[in-house]
């Protein structure tokens, strides 16, 4: 998918409304257990109730490897149907991989062709040539760690780096790479106030905004310091949408606290005349 | 597996080796894809050949997770044939995860538990609450990259934090964190003059060393920087064991490298009285 079909999707929706698919057998409702398959049936029913208020899905890859492989197979199961159904909602594989140049490929091959994702996270630790091989694939995205929306954000991201905080030396050295421009980048809510230095750097990225709800960050605040002129964020929520109800009204429930941001995002939008 | 049993077999086997299982299906010999499981096959045979000359394996999971589910399987495969077979042998995935808390404790089951990995690497990105859910496992070890072997390490790892190098900063505060005893770290060999400085923050930790051979990095210095008293080292080598050869005697051949290597370590560990 390009950016500017994105965008599309975001001006059509009035949302920009990112759902984290982050299934815990543990958190879901009882009655899905008893299901052949009870992550995808999860996943199938939150995407079902949910597809028209926002414009992208994340699984986190981590929820689906702890399941061995009937995980994997229910991450494959999901990122199809996603396809088949909704070609228009953008995918995101939150992976945080990364790797030396030819590792780095595997992985890209595995999230950009294998289960066909429009984009996935990467860490930034090992570099330029950890990231290029990800930058290589033509209308996908790579997502880069910036700023975590974690306490352990500060152990060093936040550090200061010839006079400039570590996330900060990310951010420029990125935009340096080849084929920069299918960059996105990784920002938590929970540090909205550093948007506007972010902002000065990549005006005109999307940012994946992680923290919002469970984690405590404001929707408005986001928007106030981090929007730009093509909207340029996707608001993640992963916890406070899909346990909104462990019974099994958990769909409905989905929906409503969706519909309730869904809002919140047109409000915005249509006060910035989008 | 304790770092004690580690060490025990290092002794016995005069080995510090570790073989690293990137399958990559383009490299492997031909007739192998007649398999039904090629990846396994390929495994199954570098292991049966090389079990008694190294003391670790290190899959790296880009070159599983490439091949989608049957990669997964083949994964599943080599390490439950690993442990059934050689419990004496250290397993590593080679994963660099990291995650928020409850995330990367959701990778730590998926490493430890579901796949039953004596350790897995991770990303320090994301600070001291996306590392210590790995460190919780008893028994189980995190090998945390501090400075990767790869060109890319030198954008942000050796760049100075407050008159500190960003990797000097990671062993540092790494120390800190609740369960450290269980933490090992990645050191690229293709920078083993760094291990001078590196052995002062961390003298008594095991490292993981990739880089010798294929990428250029030279064993006698590594030894001769990095080793401790109870050896400290683990010496990665990947494509230059497991592709020695991509014809029928691939495994006699992947034997011959390694035992070129033991020797080579056996001499080093002889000549320092271990």
């Amino acid at each position: 998918m390009t950016t500017s079909q994105l965008i599309q999707e975001i001006k059509r929706k009035k949302s920009f409304l990112c759902i984290g698919l982050d299934v815990d057998l543990n958190k879901i409702p009882k009655h899905l257990l008893e299901e052949e398959d009870p992550i995808f049936a999860f996943n199938k029913a939150i995407i079902d109730a949910t597809h028209h208020l926002c414009v992208a899905y994340k699984p986190n890859t981590a929820f689906y490897e702890a399941y061995g492989l009937k995980g994997w197979k229910a991450l494959e199961k999901t990122i199809n149907y996603l396809n088949e159904n909704h070609p228009e909602i953008f995918t995101i594989a939150d992976a945080k991989r990364g790797d030396i140049g030819n590792t780095s490929t595997m992985y890209a091959k595995a999230f950009f062709e294998d289960l066909a994702f429009d984009s996935v996270t990467v860490a930034p630790y090992m570099g330029k040539d950890s990231v290029e091989p990800f930058l290589a694939f033509e209308n996908k995205h790579t997502i880069l760690l910036a700023l975590t929306s974690n306490q352990g954000a500060f152990d060093f991201q936040t550090k200061t780096v010839d006079g400039k905080e570590v996330y900060k030396q990310v951010l420029e050295t990125s935009k340096t790479w080849v084929n920069s421009e299918n960059l996105m980048y990784v920002v938590g809510a929970t540090k909205a106030e550093y948007l506007v230095d972010i902002r000065k750097i990549i005006p005109n990225s999307f940012l994946l905004v992680p923290g919002v709800g469970a984690q405590g960050g404001n929707l408005q605040d986001v928007c106030k310091y981090g929007m730009n002129d093509t909207v340029g964020l996707l608001i993640n929520s992963s916890r406070g949408i899909i346990y909104a109800s462990n019974d099994t009204d958990f769909a409905a429930s989905a929906a409503q606290k969706s519909e309730e941001l869904q809002k919140e995002m047109a409000d915005i939008l249509d006060a910035s005349s989008f």
